[in-house]
């Protein structure tokens, strides 16, 4: 029986869900700038900072034990397998796509990353072997390391039996996703058929979230500067031609294309309102456009928080390419137990069923069975 | 007959449409620095130079006589009333509520901009006079000046018979506008009945954009910058609290927004899971979420170019709060007739009809019946 057959009962797949496993929490242990993990008097908990935004509040913190910790609490929902199974459980989540969190491998000494990018990528795929049919994962690449040693790590990921995809950052080679030396790297991923899951991490400058912005938490830079990094990312792949050069890549973009969606039309507009692109040539009748790629080779999760962004997000990729996710262990429940239901998924399946119709065909397809399709997880069922 | 009767012949208003009058083009040519108007031997029109990316290009065209010119031509349409009658004409717009264009007065010494704002409203002003009916205008303050010399300035826009509000850029007084000492002004603007048009100018710092942003045109600028601009102003005024502060105020946000409708769940969400601001008790049951003010506080243009962003514009403040525009005398057509159709303005029209039907009491009212309830188009009819 196919997955997408809708007489079948709805299978839940949570393509969005990250880990740190511990050997990545000992490395931003031994950080002294941000990504790190430190210890402070002010919580039990170990606390993570991923943000560049957050400088200021850790050196507050680290001079001033009264000051508020920067970060987030660091709790078992980051490097547990036990508790990734047991969200999975509270939220009826049938198979998990897990990924390492941002910001990934991006920050390693080039000597390092090979390495590391081997034994956090069989860390992952020793975890999916305890829960076969339950976990699936999304590899790491050693991206300041060497051409040679990255293609190494895609085929190495290539053998790895859970293994459907690797996560990416916007970074890239650290000139963005447009870089022409990043080639050969999408070209071979694509003949590995892993699918890329793009995701953000590096956000927006700080200068543009003024002088009050330490008023707004991580607002600002998890809602806008994330969403529009990825939107940037993709823009400008898109306009140096990754996506015609390599016709087989396939990448999911986090949060419903962070606002790509929304924007395409004005992107297409500028595009064919443009003095230069248009005495170039860059124009002409054959080119795919964006909303083609979006069609043909990009693919969305479906977080999005509100029925509103969803439909847009379906109606601009269609429902056959969005896939559900939660953002795991990120968005925990501040006033309720964390242990129980999380309201950051609650919103997310709202979302859907308020779009499409609670139960329906096209909500079954967005919540699992795309999924299943998509990144082949009945290959070995 | 209320402009909003269904019955009623469809009458198109313009609510997006800027001139830059002559005076406003004399300071522009005696500047050297961006922004300014300048001739280069490789165009017979001057060159209009807005944007802080063109730097570079900029730079070449002033060594090179044989580099492609920065910016565009300054054609007729940016200064000619008799241009603008034409291309309403042309399009079948009735009534315009014409705009100064970016940047504005922002760049003006704070001794000379008050005496522009006040030359440059009398002339917006007089242009209105010369087509009553058919003509109203958004005035400028001079935000540079004293907060005195802003206040005056509004007092003076209050008394003139064409105006219906001020265009308003995201800098404010420098610091954005969730500056607490905009709050005077935002307030006089409300008393006074004066809706402002917030609109983009600034974008997003250079580095975002990479190392091979000028392949590109001002399409990453333009589409993403821009909009992402306005968004992110919004959002900083919205956690501020200045439209709680400020009920009465009301603002039109150009693009549909940017990015708003489809950011707004995030937007939620990352708020209701924000540590800092839980802690701080500004979560509460009572809180005016960002869909509250879009329904009550936003109005936003119908400046998205596809029926997809304008479903989610729509769905998130409401078929009565959209209004037309063409962004006139921007993004020309290149390879047709300036004089003949735009197909920038073309593609809002038609992705008015596919969003909700062509000729429906919903597409009346954003084509044109919303704007005359709004902004009080009919009061001197």
């Amino acid at each position: 029986m196919s997955a997408s057959d809708t007489s079948s009962a709805m299978r839940v797949v949570d393509i969005h869900t990250h880990m740190y496993p511990p050997s990545y929490i000992c490395i931003l242990e031994s950080r002294s700038t941000i990504p790190l993990v430190r210890s402070f008097s002010q919580d039990p908990n170990p606390r993570l900072i991923l943000l560049q935004t957050e400088v200021k509040v850790l050196e507050e913190a680290t001079r001033d034990a009264a000051a508020s910790p920067p970060g987030r609490p660091l709790t078992s929902h980051y490097a547990s397998l036990a508790q990734k199974i047991h969200f999975m459980d509270t939220h009826h989540i049938d198979i998990s796509v897990i990924s390492l969190a941002n910001p990934w491998l991006d920050f390693l000494d080039p000597s390092e990353s090979g390495q590391m990018a081997e034994s956090v990528n069989n860390e992952f795929s020793t975890m999916c072997g305890q829960h076969p049919s339950r976990l699936y994962f999304f590899g790491t690449l050693p991206l300041t390391a060497t051409l040679d040693t990255v293609l190494s790590s895609i085929s190495h990921l290539k053998d790895l039996k859970y293994c459907r995809g690797v996560i990416l950052g916007t970074s890239g080679l650290g000139k963005g996703l447009d870089d022409p030396n990043l080639l050969p790297i999408f070209e071979a991923l694509a003949a590995a058929q892993l699918t890329i899951f793009l995701h953000p991490h590096y956000g927006l400058p700080n200068e543009v979230w003024g002088p009050r912005s330490s008023e707004y938490g991580h607002v600002l830079s998890l809602a806008l500067g994330f969403t529009m990094e990825t939107t940037i990312a993709v823009t400008r792949m898109y306009l140096s031609g990754v996506f015609d050069k390599v016709r087989q890549l396939r990448m999911i973009l986090a949060h419903s294309g962070g606002t790509l969606p929304f924007l395409a039309g004005r992107i297409e507009s500028c595009i064919m309102h443009d003095g230069q692109l248009v005495r170039e040539g860059r124009v002409g009748k054959n080119r795919r456009t964006v909303w083609d790629v979006l069609k043909e080779q990009v693919y969305l999760d479906a977080v999005v928080y509100s029925e509103i962004g969803l439909r847009a997000a379906i109606d601009a990729s269609g429902a056959d390419r969005l896939m559900f996710g939660t953002d795991h262990p990120f968005f925990p429940p501040l006033t309720t137990d964390e242990q129980g239901e999380w309201e950051s998924v609650s919103l997310n399946a709202a979302a859907v069923a308020k779009a499409v119709g609670d139960g329906s065909a096209q909500a079954k397809a967005i919540m699992g069975g795309n999924a299943i399709d998509i990144l082949r997880l009945d290959e070995d069922a």
